[in-house]
């Protein structure tokens, strides 16, 4: 029997390399370091690319699906690094692109009871390890609700009443070093007017209603809130924060981003 | 030249009735019948479907186009009852079905101020022609943000706060004759703590947040606020009320829903 | 000190008894039953809720929560009954409701190299216990992607091509006794010109696209042959069977629907 | 009567300036030039955003919904820089920027009976004025349908069958000089096997199923095909072209991307 034929392999007709080319949103299981309880099991979005030079009309695009279901244990940064390595090799790349977007889930106790909830925050680990480069380059994203009051209505009010709303702090960090998830989360939470919770009881509630209304915060105030304490992380090379709060007096957000350097990117 | 087969209009090979076929998610401009206006323009995602009989292979999904780019004039009552016509004609089938979900617009002016803004409420207006039944059946369906101040976390901290959010009132409705969009919207606003607007300057928050404190709501007050106002109007035949708070204690959401008939169904 | 006012146990200001009321989209980790490996992890989106009568203002969100947090074990029909009778039991409703949306993960072997591939498939588990009834009634929903080779299209080109896509065909039923999610997989993956997979060789390549050309499908054939494969199937008792084609030559989708009863549901 | 605190005009406690600050996600009715019939009515979710010096606590949400109010005309190079100029004067800032997410609609004639059919395509238009710069920065962006036949599995079964699916291809253009989204539409529809279209009867079904096979592309050679268009077109600063094919043999995308400059953006 005659081998069937690598059109991939064959000449590009338009000769210019691609700078991305891979498979994109698959869907499977995935185990992530945890630093309470050593791994734990979520679900995850992943797509995985390289390079194509000019000269190869396509990529081989199982190779990437072999690629990640050969790749074993739990995300983390040691791992991550071996999965661009093995998909440089196989595809016969210069770089490598791999992205995790995944839920990550931490039990917190309420503020006054201490009673156990399951959060959930929305994270996404993305390795790039670019043509001739030493080592990958990490960016780690996690998405964390907060509340937040209004300043302006609390003034307005005279202190007895004042809108509040949910709000999600958006961080995206390059570190020199390893950072636990959990880290961020706490930074985020320390950010707005008050963390939220999954499991709330009366005290509980009190509790947290007076701590927010007895900070209260603009998106102005929260990012920068977050930006300060990333720029002051020791292991932090740059950071993006965005904070996007859904206003309970609007149907629209009020949004605010800061991009800087950390202390780990100022040479 | 000889004709094209007809595919289509060859037999079924499982000899099943299809309840509906057709096609979806057609994204179109739409005009709209608008109170204050006459008319307005939008853009509408759009599904338009019929029933086909056991011994046909297929329907002829073009004919559906064609029926939507011949009809003209602004969407009402009678515009898609034209429309589920032809398309059982066109289709030479007993039963027609039509949707359109597109966002309507308000200028509404803020409550102390006055300043105008333009709000936007998701809709969804459904038409029904059943086999063998005289005239269609119509569904309308709205949805309207609204403000929640919880009574619960008010009366724990004593009246100097409590924790709000924005929340999302859906109105589905069969009546008995004419419902203007607008009527939806002012029930619905009318049904939480206060209504949410586009522009807001410094005395309409003052005045905004001060009215939604007066009048504390959970879930369960606002859905049973809305349900029975539709329970009450003189041209509701059915009504479904669900109400969803993206409360900012939480990253989940409180949700509520009443369904049951208005003066105009009870036989 | 005194206990801190129950504003939910006090008085309706309308007298509505509430159809369901509860938290909505918790989303957490997740244990299924699995038909090969026991069971597996995966991640939820999570409703629960009860009704409430017209005489109680509120209900009391956290013990959702609370029995959520409490409920142990796997996914399946017993595990599902046991949580709405404890929803019931602590919210002192007389119904309760709950709903689970999570991908399911099967290990799928392709068609001629027998590699192997995770395929994730999207699911809805929902329970409801009436009042007065003597058991849960469950609805169990999946969706499966599979390829459809358009027959038309096919005989118009006198076998030198067709146009093909992806389509969903999801399933929702209720059935007298355990239903395996593979069994639902198998049946939708039945329906089409071909089942998809996620890992596939040059050899798989060209087996799957001579299967799907041998076997051209419309939205209708694949919905009949969906439907067929239900109405015959010795537990089902009610199917809805929902087909969507996001058609390779038109930018919106053809859909075909339909319900019906199965050996099981006639009485 | 004693006027308003003005709690944002205080100083800020975290003395940090902010990139971007504003209104995000606002619906809106919009009117956008149209090349054929001199401007179209579309819907738009806007951003309006300025920065924020270090020394402020909070801009001024509501100049940036009163800006966008009174600003009139159809969506264009001028009209946009108007607004970011109005934008940055209102909130007395040193740069401004907005940003209109809206589909355009276009009406295309089938390929063999001509009929017309109303196609729309998801843009983005954003504008930005940065600190001290001459003239905003302007960014075009378009995704538009395209078929893709797979030359592998075309080879594989020797023409006599090939999978193919619906593709988005996405091009993000900067420009000297006025682009109309006409152009960009014809470049990317050009780009795959096949273009998209929403009326098509059997003949155009016919001629577009033999063009589509006749030229098999994968999103390799779709995105090569739109880079090279984009790179020789006389009026082109900058481009990014981004190819996503949701593969009927796979329930996951296939993607490719290359970034690169037009012959207006050597220097």
């Amino acid at each position: 029997m005659k081998p069937l034929h690598d059109v991939q392999s064959g000449p590009a007709e338009v000769a210019l390399s691609i700078d991305r080319v891979g498979v994109k949103n698959l869907l499977q299981p995935l185990v992530v370091r945890d630093r309470a309880r050593g791994k734990q099991n979520t679900t995850a979005r992943i797509d995985l690319m390289a390079d194509l030079p000019e000269h190869f009309k396509g990529t081989h695009m199982s190779r990437f699906v072999e690629a990640l279901a050969e790749w074993t244990g739990a995300l983390d940064y040691r791992s991550v690094k071996e999965l661009l390595l093995d998909i440089r090799r196989r595809l016969e790349a210069r770089s490598a692109y791999v992205t995790f977007r995944f839920p990550y889930f931490i039990v917190k106790r309420s503020p006054a009871t201490g009673s156990p909830g399951i959060m959930s925050y929305q994270c996404r680990f993305t390795g790039e390890l670019g043509p001739g480069a030493e080592g990958p380059d990490f960016l780690l994203e996690l998405t964390a609700p907060v509340m937040t009051v209004c300043p302006c209505s609390l003034a307005l009010c005279e202190g007895h009443g004042a809108h509040s709303q949910r709000a999600e702090v958006r961080l995206s960090v390059r570190a020199n070093g390893f950072l636990w998830l959990e880290e961020l989360v706490e930074l985020a939470e320390a950010s707005g007017s008050a963390p939220v919770y999954t499991l709330v009881k009366r005290e509980d509630e009190k509790a947290l209603t007076e701590a927010a209304f007895a900070r209260p915060c603009f998106v102005e105030d929260v990012v920068r809130n977050a930006a300060q304490a990333l720029s002051r992380h020791p292991l932090v090379r740059w950071y993006r924060v965005e904070v996007e709060s859904f206003e309970s007096i609007h149907n629209h957000s009020a949004f605010a981003a800061i991009e800087g350097r950390g202390p780990a990117g100022i040479l």
